[in-house]
């Protein structure tokens, strides 16, 4: 019989508590829980365990399962589960905290495991091939910093052999595009732990790729109707009180600068500032939708324990919007900000893109009348729908102040990374008092939408770097060519070519150190430069370039020009490929 | 004899300050200086000054100046000034901040002051024509908030009534063009008090303006050899303790933000992060000068006393850069950035720009060894010869950590704005450890320049906008064309036209209200637009559109396409013509 995946690694987890209590006699076993990509276990052991001791554990669990031993589900009251585990302290906890009443039990072979399954029937039903330990790590009992440090071993489990080796390839390939590494090796990006965790510093090359996709950015917001503005990073506890901020994110923000005797806060969303712009004036009804957009950057605290390169920060760049409209507008706009993300992320080169939308949270909480609800959640569906995308339900799953789509879209290596967010807000147009007079002369109150398509300009970098491993396609490469000599004789002829291209505007150089043209060659491709130009006698007396691509093919010699207008076409294309 | 003017502003002091005595008997008299365009004086009157009052005051001036009253110098002692002075206590305060010895006294008829002079040799050289008493305001005794208000008389006079006229006609000019008055009408920003003052929001049109002038910022900064970083707002005080800006610059900072028990600084400045990211590697000297340019927004303290529109903010977005090379490389250097910083200038059509050199202060405080601070001054006033600017010299003017060049633009109404500044910093390379690797193989220390070319975005748009009075060269207008219909009937046809002009890449829209045409063409001058489109049955059925510019003119009927290649061209060559 076939089970779950997640009752699989389940059942493992108990294999694994198995031989880990066999193999260290008086550990203690506390929770074991299925993850992701398969499961670990929190012993309280009496002597430690390393790494290296792994393969022991596996061993056993092998053993174990090859056994076939059955996994019996057993009924017990609260008061025979106390004796069961009466020498399992964290097990005692977890039933103190259970209802009374019927309590269940999983035992397999002489172990027993409080639990609520299910599991498989018997270990003949688990594979030994499909799982792998991975790693042992501290972690406190319930997560509480004031309670014992236990060891958790983790591992890896798939339904099949397979899956588990594709998983295993996939995280190898994750490790060599790992956005710190590749961050280092094309000299990108730093951050710096001692000036300030979790805040990025972008190095020129970081800092070409930025430049070509803000340009991008901003050039495809003006032709899709949107304006561009540019706020300030600091704002008086009046604004943060006014918009809530100071109520319900507090946490997210940082302690408060005092300037003459007023406290400012550093801010960590761009909305409010927005808000003071459209409140500067009056509105028809006519000026309705606004698209208002803004690279706007913003700092949040996360625990340092959570930084992450690129991809968990705490000062990051939102490429934020905020479409105010009126009710009748909202369906559009909704639509077209959606076809717009799409549009975007096509560019970028994802194609598998893929949406959840987020409902009421129950409770009282939420603010906005429940027909603005269904009114903003119905446009989101229609929306999704229209887009032809597939989207999972996130039920109870919105912020309090509305209901919102959030995109993931797949890398190359299969990981998914959510980069838009659709938001709306009933929250601020209230606080903010926005209005607009409709038609009939009567003030109104727009809907507002926040957005951010990319997300942080911080982190899409780390999901670019990572999908891409440092390979851009041209129009994002930092560096689109390089001109190496073959030999020092034609290193005048190179620095001439090179002078051509970047007059033309290509982002080119001359490679005119004493090294030799193979380790030239070998450089450039590690640095993922699209094109290297070769050239030695041959091509300077026939005018020509020789052309070798990142990707290890060689083009046709041609001359400098016709590399230049090849270039040139596919920057304008924003061509994915070489 | 003809005096100079600051001596005629002086003696005018004086001639106002007999006055204001005569007619405000018991007035006390304090200090009045002449200033740039004037003079001031300050008194403790028994009764108040109104504007209102101001006419009699300048009428008894010119009955004192028509009695041709001789400036009397007479020298005294100490104790004999306060016996003259016995009824005056300000004057009594500073005989008492007086070196014994001499002190001198001038007189004209029965006024008698405490005086270094020189003055006019009788009021007979004062012209009664040349002055104009301006404004009344209060001013501290000393400037200190905790001693009495006086009430301040500002003065305007100059040598000629020509020269007078010239400056309130100036003047009048400077108040129709003021940034917050323009930036209200043209919508292109505003500040709010109550969120915080000295903070700039950025408007769609103000954001239009804004990305185009970054753009081409950007462009020529690639072009002139410059890489652009991109860096965090915020750094740890072991960053500021580094660099010494918690030593030196304190009061110009925030006070922090804590994070993790870390104190976190809002950055004043960009420097201390170019200086981590040139850290983060070894360096040879082949890869010198580095050039990195950010435009980084940065949060000083100002007085709110002094925050004034766009000209004095608390955040703004300097367009600097750090130049580090080797100390060979620096006199190139220098004539480059000069010459980089004048290309730009001309572009944005200042042609009259001065120079201002500043060199090592006196005292011990200056840093960095006597021969650094002459061969930089020698690079700097190379660079400005080179160039055939004009210069002065501001001795002793420089920071403590290095000598400057600043350079001035005049504006269109003759006004000069500080908007450059070059200068070096022998303190930071040295604190931050700095070095290269010379050809030798010896770690070397680098030198390093700060500049601001624009100064900040903010200030330069405040600038640009009283330099321009709002009528933006086509390249940086917010909106480039308008189409206007003759009437409802073409209402269709504009909409077409202008459709045509946005998918050109034009910043064009159809004025498509209920107006009245004469009323929208009113609306788009007001507004400055470029051109305006006039479109009616003539122009539809020729297939052209009929061209009114902004200044008036109109240009021949064309087609809508000959209009976009006219445009087009104007923008690519940044012509500041239409």
């Amino acid at each position: 019989m076939s089970f779950p995946v997640e009752t699989v690694r389940h059942s493992l987890s108990h294999v694994m508590a198995e031989a880990v209590v066999k193999l260290y006699p008086g550990a203690k076993v506390a929770i074991g829980p299925a993850i992701d990509d398969g499961f670990y276990y929190d012993f309280d052991l009496p002597s430690p365990i390393q790494p290296d001791d792994l393969p022991a554990v596996e061993k056993e669990m092998r053993r174990i399962i090859s056994a076939n031993v059955p996994f019996k589900r057993v009924e017990v009251s609260k008061a025979e589960a106390r004796d069961l585990f009466k020498d399992e302290p964290y097990k005692l906890e977890l039933i103190d905290g259970l209802d009374d009443g019927t309590i269940t039990v999983y035992e397999q072979g002489a172990f027993r495991d409080l639990c609520r399954g299910p599991h498989v029937d018997s270990t003949r039903d688990l594979r030994p091939d499909c799982f792998k330990l991975r790693a042992v790590a501290g972690a406190y009992w319930r997560g509480d910093e004031k309670r014992p440090m236990l060891t958790r071993i983790y591992a890896y489990a798939f339904a099949s052999k397979a899956e588990l080796e594709a998983h295993l390839k996939m995280l190898e390939e994750a490790e060599k595009r790992d956005n710190r590494k590749l961050g280092k090796e094309l000299d990108l990006f730093s951050t710096h732990e001692e000036a300030g965790a979790g805040l990025v510093y972008w190095h020129p090359k970081g800092g070409r790729f930025r430049v070509e996709l803000e340009n991008w950015w901003r050039d495809e917001h003006y032709k899709n109707g949107y304006e561009i503005l540019f706020t300030p990073h600091i704002g008086k506890s009046w604004l943060w009180e006014t918009s809530g901020h100071l109520g319900f994110y507090k946490e997210g923000m940082y302690s408060p600068m005092e300037i003459d005797e007023d406290d400012y806060y550093i801010k960590p969303m761009n909305c409010p500032f927005h808000m003071m712009i459209y409140k500067n004036g009056v509105h028809s009804y006519r000026e309705l939708p606004m698209r208002w957009a803004e690279l706007g950057t913003v700092y949040r605290y996360e625990r340092s324990g959570t930084l992450h390169g690129l991809m968990r920060v705490r000062g990051f760049t939102q490429d934020d919007a905020h479409i105010i409209c009126t009710p009748e507008q909202i369906e559009d706009e909704i639509a077209e900000v959606l076809r717009f993300s799409l549009h975007m992320h096509k560019t970028l080169g994802f194609k598998d893109i893929k949406a959840y939308l987020a409902t009421r949270p129950a409770g009282d909480g939420a603010v906005g009348a429940p027909e603005m609800w269904d009114k903003a959640l119905e446009s989101l569906r229609k929306a999704v729908d229209a887009q032809g995308l597939a989207y999972e339900m996130d039920e109870g799953g919105g912020a309090f102040y509305g209901p919102k789509i959030d995109l993931k879209v797949k890398d190359a290596i299969g990981r998914e990374w959510q980069l838009t967010t659709i938001q709306f807000d009933f929250n601020e147009p209230e606080r903010f008092d926005l209005t607009y007079v409709d038609a009939d002369g009567q003030k109104k109150r727009p809907y507002m939408v926040h957005r951010a398509l990319l997300g942080s300009i911080e982190r899409f970098f780390g999901v670019y770097l990572e999908h891409t491993a440092g390979a851009f396609p041209i129009w994002l490469a930092p560096e689109q060519a390089v001109v190496i000599p073959v030999g020092p004789d034609f290193a005048d002829y190179a620095a001439e070519v090179a002078a051509e291209l970047k007059k033309a505007g290509l982002r080119a150089s001359a490679m005119l150190s004493d090294e030799r043209m193979n380790a030239k060659i070998r450089d450039a491709q590690k640095q993922k430069v699209p094109y290297m130009l070769v050239v030695g006698a041959k091509e300077r007396d026939e005018g020509v370039v020789a052309v070798r691509v990142r990707d290890g093919r060689q083009l046709p010699a041609m001359p400098a020009s016709e590399f230049v207008g090849m270039v040139r076409g596919l920057v304008e294309a924003r061509s994915l490929e070489l």
